[in-house]
């Protein structure tokens, strides 16, 4: 896919009045430029997500607004394009279909503070979004770009949560979506995704196997999206959206720590970057906060490093329950290890039994059912509270990014009925659960 | 369970204070009184849910303050609680652990309305609730009702998303909950009740033997509240929401057209009793609007009423995919055609493969993954709109009361990959896919 033109002032007003390979002003709103993490080179905001001159990881820079006030952010949509002026999206982005995600719900998680010896615990619960996973606000923003790029396909490689996201999105723009799956995949997972589109692809593979097919696609054919390949540094910058609504919901302040799962990595560091950005802007009070990620052990190489001290992290085969958190050469390891580091928080694993009995925990307190990566979350909570890496008088927020309908595999053995009974009131009196 | 006495203005503040049996001032906000549907009676605020005069069904009357204005609702939180003014609740019913529920996304479903031939329409989508159904709404005004006549025990008989979203709702209240099924339910069906709670109990009968069973435990035990039997009357107020937020979503104006899928009919009605509030209280300008009723032709008492012109709704046997609407003898269903007739709209009922279509038809065109009952609303609206009995020129509003993996069965051998292919660009060119 070429890099098109950034259009005059005095252009069309929608990308498709805009015409091929023509950017419109306003397209990324207050987005600047793509700048290199490793060598600080910029180049402009076009479809790429690798730096030429040192291959780094390209990310979004802006020039934000020094004026932006919470009352603006609050009289907004009960989604996430009520940051829309923090995003690399265009201000009319209300306007063009998508699934409208995020402004989930941060509840007081009182029952669960008081089993572990929290004061004040929240959980940020991202099972109420539209296909029931983060992944849908950082598809919002990836099919934001593609719909400015022009693109014809709007695509992933994916094993669960991200395909459900981008099939459902694709459909809602009535953009033409293609979503590649590992053959392998237990049917329901198949069935969650190919409800939402006619091209469900099954490869033959691994899910390593799956990604290369990906980017060997994104570079033959022109005009695909790859939510997570080149469209990766537009799509990533949705997860800071998790950071803000944060804040806002804690009445516009930052927690005094945080617990995010770490997969490729990239949440926990653009939950970083919300909360740098919310206190550069004045819209929240500077002050210390300290970010932990969490890991199954089975797939624990940011873990692994953090605790030998070392920047180099090993990449593992994995081997867990939690499957939408088994990447086992994650690309924002160095990042989350800078992030944990530079804030005094730490990364901890915890094992898959750990890991079910954390869905548990989450369910039978709060009655939020959590998928695995979930189960990882609260488990690694415990485990940080358990072994005093945690601060127990302070405020802390975890955050649940997806459902346990997706993975009720994990948990099946473990729950059932206490009692079967005949339909009598005998019957039941008998059981002593009155 | 007795009724309580209400208690003098003087005494204390909360549930636990007021003391077993003192149900304390202002505990179900601006509600006045229990009232009779069929001969007027009323009686005071209590756990009960059947006339004591003519047996008829007790529903709430309120005493509303006359200076409510749409600034006051919109200041409120993004949940049902912004109405809370015109439920029965108290004032700081926010500061009770409940599930948070509603201010679901109304989404402008253009795809699908240019397939239907419709000039607007909107998907009011409750599959974003966090059980994923609109049960939390009712469950969330159940659980305050239950807390402020100092219950003991949070129970339900069901078979699915009623169950889920009690045994959700207690643990995150921290009350002990009760949930009886049929036996013979799907092993993952009751994971997803016992996830949350300690106390599922299976019981060798049909859902009617379940029932009979609550309704038994019900009157034998002293402090339950089953949400669907004894306290009703509160916890069928919460789909009064569902009208409300459309309204507000809308811009604060009613919808022409709203098709609503009918199972027990109760949620049909409270709809239009939210409206009718809505024009009373001058938060919405009066004007006409016609509500319609969307059944399964497996289980369609009402709908074969209202096609014969008559008041009288035999009782059927259940034979339908749509399992969450598969009740033979509707408890609201001479309700459903009062309303329906009253404002020019009608009851319709598709097959199962319409249903099943009509998941499709809203997956596709609009990236909702609905389960049966919604599918059958989706495939109603599509008859409605085939058989002339919807005006295409009007402003359309469908409910989607439910999520998808919840049914997976119901449309699992309909979908899946269109390919499968090596991991290799050459096989995936040979595809024809790109």
């Amino acid at each position: 896919m070429s890099a098109p033109t950034v259009s005059a002032p005095e252009t069309a007003a929608t990308p498709e009045a805009a015409g091929p390979d023509v950017i419109r002003e306003g397209a990324f709103g207050n987005a600047r430029a793509l700048v290199c993490r490793e060598c600080g080179s910029e180049v402009a905001l076009g479809p790429q997500y690798a730096c030429m001159e040192c291959f780094g990881p390209l990310e979004v820079a802006y020039d934000f607004p020094t004026d932006l006030t919470r009352e603006q952010i609050e009289s907004g949509p009960a989604n996430i394009w009520r940051y829309k002026a923090l995003l690399p999206v265009p201000t009319d982005i209300e306007t063009s279909p998508n699934t409208e995600p995020g402004f989930t719900r941060l509840l007081k998680a009182d029952n669960l503070a008081a089993e572990l010896g929290l004061s004040n615990l929240w959980v940020k619960d991202d099972s109420t979004n539209p296909t029931n996973s983060f992944k849908d606000r950082v598809v919002a923003c990836a099919l934001s770009a593609a719909r400015e790029f022009h693109s014809k396909v709007f695509a992933c490689p994916s094993t669960g949560n991200l395909a459900n996201a981008v099939a459902a999105a694709g459909a809602r723009a009535g953009m033409k979506t293609v979503v590649f799956i590992p053959s392998n995949l237990e049917h329901p997972k198949q069935v969650n995704s190919a409800v939402y589109t006619e091209s469900l692809v099954a490869v033959d593979g691994n899910y390593d196997d799956v990604n290369r097919l990906a980017s060997e696609i994104a570079g033959e054919e022109d005009g695909w999206a790859f939510v997570n390949v080149n469209v990766r540094p537009f799509y990533a910058e949705g997860s800071k959206t998790l950071g803000y609504e944060i804040a806002e919901q804690l009445g516009w302040r930052l927690p005094d720590q945080v617990v995010i799962p770490v997969a490729s990595g990239s949440q926990l560091t653009k939950v970083d970057k919300a909360f740098q950005e919310l206190i550069a802007l004045g819209l929240v009070e500077d002050k210390p906060y300290k970010v932990f990620g969490a890991q199954a052990t089975g797939c624990s190489p940011v873990s692994v490093a953090y605790k030998s001290g070392t920047d180099v992290v090993r990449p593992v085969k994995p081997d867990t329950i939690a499957k939408s958190l088994a990447i086992g050469n994650p690309a924002d390891a160095p990042y989350v290890l800078d992030v944990c580091r530079r804030t005094g928080g730490a990364v901890e694993d915890v094992t898959d039994d750990e890991i079910r009995a954390g869905i548990l925990l989450l369910a039978r307190n709060e009655g939020i059912f959590t998928e695995t990566a979930g189960g990882t979350t609260t488990a690694v909570l415990k485990k940080l509270v358990e072994t005093g890496q945690l601060d127990t008088s302070l405020d802390t927020v975890i955050i649940n990014t997806g459902m346990g309908l997706k993975t009720l595999d994990a948990i099946s053995g473990q729950v059932g009925p206490a009692a079967t009974i005949d339909p009598s009131y005998a019957a039941f009196a008998a059981t002593g659960i009155a």
